[in-house]
């Protein structure tokens, strides 16, 4: 199969891979046992990927990483969303 | 910086992220909050980031999502043990 398209399945699934994490906090309003220091140390790396993408100009990298990064920052807001609100 | 050091600081950061979240989930013997979809897409998005970076030559790709992939099986594994055991 071609590289591009291996690496654009890759960082559709690993990107979409926070979407059902989402839908459950968001459905169950808490994400107690989900670790902020995960979220914190994934963003720091998605952001870096994103960067060694664009060193690379590798595509598949760039846009998917970004979208990775962005739910993973609406996953730590409402965390924290969470957490205020016990 | 070489493009090399921040493929290789970005993989270790994403690498890394799942063990505060392996190290909370045996803290405290449940991970009921965690999606396991997510984890499952994870999975084989990392087996398929391993595969791209096979074809493209890209070790820091390899070695950082092979160590993902490891990661994410092993909370895997440990979810179904501490969902059996409830």
């Amino acid at each position: 199969m071609e590289e591009r398209i291996v690496g654009i399945i890759a960082g559709v699934l690993t990107s979409c891979s926070l979407i059902p994490q989402l839908i459950k906090m968001v459905k169950n309003k808490k994400a107690d046992d989900v670790s902020t220091v995960m979220l914190l140390i994934l963003f720091a790396g998605l952001g870096l990927w994103v960067w060694y993408g664009i060193m690379r100009e590798d595509w598949p990298i760039i846009i998917t990483n970004s979208f990775s990064a962005l739910m993973n920052g609406i996953i730590m807001l409402l965390q924290l969303k969470y957490k205020r609100n016990k």
